[in-house]
């Protein structure tokens, strides 16, 4: 041991300390580097040759801060099973890279591996999870944790530091194509499936009450991973649901909707900034933002990432970019992402446009992730043979558990379960016989190892004894000659005992696609309706597919309809129509087989909407937690309310609820209320508690989610639940931005509400 | 002359003081409520007997702070000829109502005698000009001050002292249905159409530099009016375009573009609080928007009119109406408006939630009107006779002028100016021969005597050679049973040489009609789909009108399409099918005349654009000045660009720009530009001159007019125009809320651009 940044029990502060003092300019800023597409690392897979511009990269910075996608393969990087590092060998791969960059450290500093993981590592090989549309649904914490923590133990074996995972995203306006990022509308349901995700990723990396920068590192495990959360903030409140686009929203709505979310990030290793601007502020140049309100005020003691290319964006607002590289390093952007902006930070100091200190404050950060990591002491990771064959294994059946608390039932007469055995059923529509279909966006290109099923194909399966066939029906979007495809499915299913038209979008890449320099689609697949950059003005179904119901409807059989989407689509039709609908979002790799379980009732849904789902946009907005003005709530022309409200979703039993309590303690208050499965069948009941508060010169919301839980009850069982609410549930922003304590409030579960005068 | 107050020769506020200790409590709340419907003050308009309800409503105040509608007449008032009063008896029965309540005021206090005006007197025989929606496409401040003036003239002569005129709304999203009260989405074009409205009511009442408190009262003349202009505001901001929905935007939205309206009204005798919150905080009880904003940055000395029942609108948030009426108080509202909350002051100040002070300033405000109005010293109007039948023949003459720089031409393939005298005309469509669909909302019951014409009546008399013939076509929304109408009306024009469409929407009230306890419309006529509370989801056309246009294009002739509305409906199609599209707006009492002389050339179109217009909602919001942020424009299923953009109109001539040259003075920017007349008629060209700001740590807006004015032209006449901009129109609100100057600008006009760096 050379030197005390070297010394493991020295405190990680003590050691950025030490570290920073010996480094040169030049070296910080190839700390807060994130620049090269990891994909470029090496000529090819095989030979693992570096290539000249990894090299020049790490000659450039003395080392490397961070390295991204080194394993992501899918349609923008062009890495597919052919070229690409399948999952058995990343840790080879991962360690070569180490090895590589220490070596041409002066100081031996280790690079951070990064890789997209927003529903599932988007590499070879990767478990894909529903996208985080469908797992709002779940309303399950625990479950989500579970699923994040096999996530980095995966990612951990691949030799991989840190993960980029979606949280923070809320569906304002569904027309946007990230919707199915968001966990949904509620800030507070987003809020507790970050904290669940941070806590499943990270274990107890970070811990709310202690600066990890006055200890020394923990030993390094394969158990957890760092994870970087996106995006902060407010990205889905742009207007028109233009992705990227700006938002007007103020202080008390930010207040409101985000601070909550603010506040859930501050265990996380780290945050990326979005890239739209609050109220014309950037927030990668937000300084009140990024320094204040996520550190200050919440305790984030985390490093803050910028969005790929986004500091590059900047050129609209600073004539140069070392002015931008400046204005992002002093609002506190730790770690840039692809931009040649943060390259400029030499010119940036040179011209006095920022202090070394604001440098040595971000290098410090990223060094001190390292150091918490224990990179330094431990770089490499050992070849995880069988223990990933296992862990994948393992990570399928908690996938298909994920997948089935996902679905959302939204009708039913009375069709599902299917008790009998059908004769024939026909499996009709374009998202019926298509894998990437299931899989929403950023993931990575798929290989029949993993052994996803099709719906199709698991209805097969489901159905043994049944004549199950299939026709496309007609395409996703293409409106153009599916006249021929639409009657050879009617006339495939004219004699069907039931018909499953399984309908809905996609967020499916294909390799001939274009994309921008952040990986956004730019010349979208005829197809493909959904993901980062494909907005849409209509929420209507795409192409043909409501003719195609129509004709399948007038058969005059039993018609069971799944949707596969990654944002609500109009479905006021198909509600209409179908004899029952439910709603499967993108549900991941085990998605076709959860549609038939569900189907047939070997998984009862309990999945209820985390979106007031709108009829179409001339509604929108339609989230349910606007202010309760007195305002004219319908339209000429449409009524006001959505097609199904927030927190809406059928079960094969019926569960009631009776006896709501409310106790008010000294700082918090404890809710009880029975529910009961009045049903046949074992089931799960998610429970919402809301709150409408009273009081204060502000208009304040029609109601907010405070508290949730989720519970398993056998047929007949009856079950006291009891939530807690800490008395800053019922604060508020006055009219002079003062947190204030609500007069009163109204205490809402499931059809009961009990008003009460607060005293906490 | 008994008392102080009495004395005209004193200072307003000597008098006021004088006065205010004198009342009791109960008349000081008097002075301050506005509770009665006015067409409640008379048993009947014949024998002029006052109303036990009228009676008690003075005597409960000690007097009579203002008296709201004594002359409205329309379907809400259930007033019409049957029943109210004409105008040529406005005048006897104000001064019968002064007389009453003076008599029956300890202090002899007249009534402020209010009236709505948003576009024209909404009483029996009132001039009815264009809704704001079409005036503001005049770009034409002159003669909306003209035109405001002779409003005011003839509200003066029948004994009215205040008007109540829309002019701070502005269309963000044209959902609402009150549109058509604003002069579009431009917060500079509302404001100095808001500014002109206020000189041409006003004159010189007050004056900007002058604390009117401290001067005497000037001696009244018949020539000026006080104006209270609606609303304040950012209400058209309302979430979804629900009529007083609930307000999201941030500071530096709002300062944007809601701050030089809040200055606009410096000059004004008062403003009406709007309905909404502006984040969370409802307008009426908003007190650093009411004081703050208006009176100490802006210089505002009027009065703060609460809107009609939105006081008792506050129970929302108040358990109680004394605390209600104690926050709309103290926060600088000072005449309450139908409510009931205000009636309660006197509870409030016993219970000590406001002091006396607060209401006595509230009094002091509206007493002090009075005295500036001269009503102390003259409270009577004299027989107007002659001069107000010249009046209104005056201002019928203007009011075609207005009506005919309202007209906005946005297609013409050459089929506009008709030259040759067609053979036969068909006149089809629900707008075409409807008085009441020409006049918009907030309009009062129409008689013959005015001698309007429809459209279809004043084609009629353009072509007297000619066969005009006329079909409805089908109705504006009822989309049941129109075959046979659509079937007629195409058989009609089958031998036509000429077809013109009159298609639209219709802010028409029936007698037959429900309304809330404000006036807005509560249950709509199946053919009203605008106007107050009649907000759409969709801007489609309604009924059937589109089938109705495509049958009439089968037949091949040429069309000429004109559009008569409150808003602007999805136009795509009439774009797309019609030879010339002409959007009349509600063009008001002469719009039929316009509209016939602007198809023949007699009238060159001269408007433009005041909104983006919008293909459909869809696309919404699609006002221009959206900050620039690096977004996707485009939609995966439509453009991102409006329609037509705004500032878009055709004219029959060609108006070409050159030789932009921008000069920095010390305190201001100096741009000249020259415009030619390149076409063969005379003919107005309005200027708009936009700026684009760099520089600064926020994302500046795409573009933001700073200026426009309107000039005529002869026949291949060129002139050279000077716009002069104050350095205040660079600066821009930055991240820590401040003011800044941008460092440099884009200045546009027309087509020609010019980037300077700032020196001023």
């Amino acid at each position: 041991m050379q030197y005390p940044y070297q010394d493991a029990a020295l405190t990680i502060r003590e050691r950025v300390t030490d570290l920073l003092s010996r480094m040169s300019t030049q070296e910080k800023i190839g700390q807060v580097n994130q620049h090269l597409y990891g994909w470029e690392t090496f000529e090819d897979s095989q030979s693992l040759t570096f290539t000249e511009k990894f090299k020049a990269h790490v000659e450039w910075g003395g080392g490397v801060g961070a390295l991204y996608g080194l394993f992501r393969a899918d349609p923008w990087s062009k890495v597919n099973f052919e070229n690409g590092v399948r999952a058995q060998d990343s840790w080879r791969v991962a360690n070569k890279v180490q090895e590589y960059v220490m070596a041409h450290s002066r100081w031996g500093i280790p690079a951070l591996i990064v890789e997209e993981c927003p529903h599932g590592h988007q590499g070879l090989e990767g478990i894909s999870y529903p996208t985080n549309i469908g797992r709002g649904n779940m309303f399950n914490t625990r479950l989500m944790q579970q699923s994040s923590h096999l996530m980095a133990q995966e990612l951990a074996l691949k030799g991989v530091n840190l993960a980029l995972v979606s949280t923070l995203d809320l569906v304002k306006d569904p027309r946007w194509g990230r919707s199915e990022e968001c966990f949904g509308e509620d800030p507070i349901l987003a809020a507790r499936m970050s904290e669940a995700v941070v806590a499943g990723f990270q274990g107890d990396l970070i811990q709310s009450d202690v600066a990890f920068l006055d200890q020394p590192a923990k030993p390094q495990t394969t158990d957890a991973i760092s994870v970087v959360l996106k995006h902060c903030i407010a990205q889905g409140e742009a207007l028109g649901g233009h992705n990227s686009g700006t938002v007007t929203i103020g202080q008390r709505e930010f207040s409101d909707v985000y601070e909550p979310l603010l506040s859930s990030v501050k265990n996380a290793a780290g945050v990326m900034a979005a890239y739209n601007d609050v109220d014309g502020v950037p927030c990668h140049i937000n300084q009140p933002l990024l320094t204040q309100d996520l550190r200050d005020v919440n305790g984030f003691q985390g490093i803050v990432m910028a969005d790929g290319v986004a500091l590059d964006r900047l050129s609209g607002i600073f004539e140069t970019q070392p002015e931008a590289a400046a204005a992002a390093l002093n609002a506190g952007v730790d770690l840039s992402l692809w931009d040649q902006t943060f390259l400029t930070l030499d010119q940036a100091i040179e011209n006095g446009l920022v202090d070394e200190a604001a440098l040595d404050n971000a290098a410090g950060q990223v060094l001190a992730l390292k150091f918490l990591l224990g990179l330094f002491e431990q770089p490499y990771v050992q070849a995880p043979n069988v223990q990933l064959t296992a862990l994948l294994g393992k990570s399928d059946a908690l996938n298909l558990q994920v997948a089935r608390e996902s679905m959302t039932l939204v009708k039913n007469n009375g069709l599902l379960p299917i008790r009998n055995q059908p004769q024939k059923i026909a499996v009709i529509g374009p998202n019926a016989d298509e894998l990437y279909n299931l899989l929403g966006d950023y993931t990575a290109a798929q290989s029949s190892a993993r052994q996803a099923q099709t719906i199709y194909q698991a209805i097969q399966e489901m159905f043994p004894e049944s004549e199950v066939v299939y026709a496309l029906g007609c395409e996703v979007r293409n409106s153009i000659h599916q006249e021929e495809a639409i009657a050879k499915a009617v006339e495939l299913a004219r004699d069907a005992d039931l018909i499953i038209p399984v309908l809905g979008g996609s967020s499916a890449r294909n390799f001939d696609m274009a994309f921008l320099s952040n990986g956004a689609v730019s010349s979208k697949g005829i197809n493909m309706d959904s993901g980062e950059n494909v907005d849409v003005a209509s929420l209507s179904l795409g192409g043909q597919q409501e003719v195609l119901l129509k004709q399948l409807k007038a058969l005059g059989k039993p018609i069971a309809c799944v949707m596969v989407q990654g944002r609500p689509y109009d479905l006021t039709l198909v509600n209409e129509l179908a004899d029952a609908v439910l709603i499967a979002w993108f549900p991941g790799q085990q998605g076709g087989r959860t549609i038939a379980e569900t189907l047939v009732g070997l998984n009862n849904p309990s999945g209820k909407l985390s979106v007031s789902y709108p009829r179409n946009t001339q509604q929108l907005p339609a989230y349910y937690y606007q202010r309760d003005a007195a305002k004219q709530d319908d339209y000429y022309d449409e009524v006001g309310q959505p097609l199904y409200p927030f927190g809406y979703g059928l079960s094969y039993d019926q569960f009631d609820y009776r006896q709501l309590a409310v106790k008010q303690m000294v700082d918090k208050l404890v809710v009880t209320v029975k529910v009961k499965n009045n049903g046949q069948f074992v089931g799960q009941e998610s429970s919402l508690l809301f709150v409408k508060l009273t009081g204060g010169a502000v208009i304040q919301r029609t109601k907010l989610l405070k508290a949730f839980q989720k519970n398993a009850f056998q047929p007949g069982e009856e079950k006291s639940i009891t939530f807690e609410l800490p008395a800053a549930d019922f604060n508020y922003m006055d009219i002079d931005n003062q947190v204030k304590r609500a007069q009163a409030a109204t205490i809402m579960v499931a059809d009961l509400a009990e008003k009460i005068t607060l005293s906490i």
